[in-house]
């Protein structure tokens, strides 16, 4: 890695979910911040990956970070449990999980185990860790009745279908999706599983008491979205800068870590409306000292894009304006801020219209556009931009791009 | 296919030939309703192919369509073949098909038969349709000396000339363009064709008939645009969404058929500046209760464009404004209407500049533009977007995409 002689830096700020459609919690919202480095800055609108597609945060993000999701999605598995902590090694295979409440038939009676505690998922992991075969099971719980699985040993697939089976019914059968026989064997591993862990889970005593007190106990643990980790160039060895993260979500973390960045850990950040966006603030600042690139994301805009809380998005926006961007304006580092896809309130999901852009910085080029909105973007000089171009933008802003040809 | 939850439609109106060079008819021309929806929607330009490439109709609207001409373009025969009814197997070959009068040296007397009338026409079509060793040969007539052309059998390949000249001279050995067994074996039924189907017309009763009465006589058929069918994915497949077709053009019904859109017959309807576009409204509006998507397409603009016809091609627009655009922007459907390549009227022919576009629904974001025009688009919110992108935005708009990722 080339050293950073110049000292320009950036802090990438994503903002999940940001897009929507008009009237637009951008373009309601008081954002003196956000228009003050529209108006110093040059604007315009992305598509993270082609006009009119509708991504999920992992492979918009991965295609922002310049990993192109066709080669480099390895599924939302191995992502969330690299999140979580767990340190995957080539050939695991990864799942999201959760705890559920089954009856002796494996009919699920509670998706979350009544939402069961932090602590007390916690307190249930030994159990849920074992081996199988010769496989090796994993498994680290969250935030209530959430984690991540994985499956470590030889000849594993991915190409398993789920055992969750994503609403009410019974916990489904694992099977293979191809004719390999890596595939037969996983599929074979993760039904006993099933079986394995509800003995487990079942007779434990804290879930005996769960059923003295009425409380659904956590006996089953669903799985879905296996994926098969292997190793990617970094982002580092890619750009020939050094990058770091400061998120709250799991799956952020996750991308952060699979791409290589330096992952930094900050109290407070929950990646929930009641995130410490001061905290967060101040590891962006710490992290600037030694990294040339910090990668910056809060999740709640699209948790109530989601939740269809237009009032929710716009206070979000406006708590990040006041309590967030000053320091990002102060740091000395050019700031570029976009969302990793749309959200609209009113769909209550993503959507595949674009996100508003900004780069605001040192002798850059600006543009005539005052406010950051959707609309106001259109005007913008950056004019539509996809995914894949972005960090090429931001490696040339800071003087850290390579020359092409001579 | 995912059933229409939210039952959100939408209309394709493709204008062919809709772009043209300054001073332009869309400048020129009185479009209060194509402003009002320029106003309310958000407009740009679109390059049907890429930037500067001038492309032909057919290719333009399969890329339109989602399907890449240069993996789906089965070449015109068999679109033509299909937008006159005929049912193509797997292998077809077809072309278009003219009738002609020649000598008996085979010399062109009259490449249209002296524009012979559609119901003379229509009579010799028995004496075409015949048998040559194991292959069939079927053929259409449609409008005046035009058809489309069919052969049917084991081996045959589209990879042999034309019979036609295009222009003066003689009918035209077709002759093998590959070293194929089946190109070889094509080219000799064509040439057999040939002879037969002199031997037959010139001894049809009509033709005597016309022969006395110093008109020319069709007495043979040219063929052009060899193409072979094969099936694709139908946009249905590709898309998740049901898609009707409201044309007037042969081709343009050949085209839908191909990729698996149900084809509305329309009475009026009859890809000229006199085809009945209160009947096409009426026929949208009926095939909207019943599909998702409805593309509509008026021929007339294009034909004015290649007869350098200023002033035709401004009225055609204004009759569209007049007779359509109400009936769309009330049908409770989101608007898009484009152009499949531009046609100035200066050129005579096709060119590579981009088209207007416009999308006009509600909830949907909106621009500062006022007017549907090639220059003021130029300051459109949807900036340039290509062919291929656009049934991913229709898509997008309806809700009815699928997310990538996770």
């Amino acid at each position: 890695m080339a050293p950073n002689l110049n000292n320009k830096k950036a802090v990438l700020f994503i903002i999940d979910g940001l897009g929507d459609l008009p009237p637009t919690p951008l373009q309601n919202a008081n954002l003196p911040n956000f228009d003050k480095l529209a108006s110093g800055g040059i604007t315009g609108l992305m598509s993270t990956i082609d006009r009119g597609i509708t991504p999920g945060s992992d492979v918009s993000h991965l295609q922002i970070f310049g990993y192109d999701p066709h080669g480099f999605y390895p599924g939302r598995g191995p992502l969330e449990a690299l999140g979580l902590g767990i340190e995957l090694k080539e050939g695991d295979i990864a799942f999201r999980a959760n705890f559920a409440t089954v009856n002796p038939k494996f009919e699920i009676l509670d998706r979350r185990a009544g939402r069961i505690d932090t602590n007390s998922a916690k307190s249930l992991e030994k159990e849920v860790n074992m081996k199988i075969d010769a496989i090796e099971v994993l498994f680290k719980s969250s935030v209530e009745h959430r984690g991540a699985l994985v499956l470590r040993g030889k000849n594993l697939s991915h190409e398993i279908s789920d055992t969750d089976p994503h609403g009410s019914g019974s916990v489904l059968n694992s099977k293979s999706l191809t004719k390999s026989s890596s595939a037969k064997k996983t599929a074979e591993i993760l039904n006993k599983f099933t079986k394995e862990v509800y003995k487990k889970l079942n007779g434990n005593s804290l879930n005996k008491k769960r059923t003295e007190q009425k409380l659904p106990p956590a006996n089953i643990v669903l799985l879905r979205g296996a994926g098969q980790f292997k190793t990617v160039p970094t982002i580092q060895e890619k750009f020939g800068i050094s990058v770091a993260c400061v998120a709250g979500g799991a799956l952020y973390k996750g991308i952060a870590k699979y791409v290589g960045m330096n992952v930094v850990a900050v109290p407070g950040a929950t990646a929930t409306k009641d995130t410490n966006l001061k905290a967060k603030g101040q590891a962006v600042l710490q992290a600037l000292k030694s990294h040339d690139l910090v990668f910056l994301h809060v999740k709640a805009c699209d948790s109530f894009g989601h939740d269809g809380n237009f009032e929710g998005k716009k206070a979000m926006l406006e708590r990040i304006d006041r309590e967030l961007l000053p320091v990002l304006m102060n740091s000395g580092a050019y700031v570029i801020i976009t969302g990793d896809h749309s959200t609209p309130c009113i769909r209550k999901n993503h959507s595949g219209h674009e996100v508003p852009i900004l780069i605001y910085g040192k002798g850059e080029r600006s543009d005539s556009v005052q406010k950051f909105d959707e609309i106001s973007c259109m005007n913008g000089g950056l004019g539509h931009i996809k995914g894949k171009d972005l960090m090429n933008i931001i490696i040339d802003i800071i003087e850290r791009g390579k020359m092409y040809g001579s």
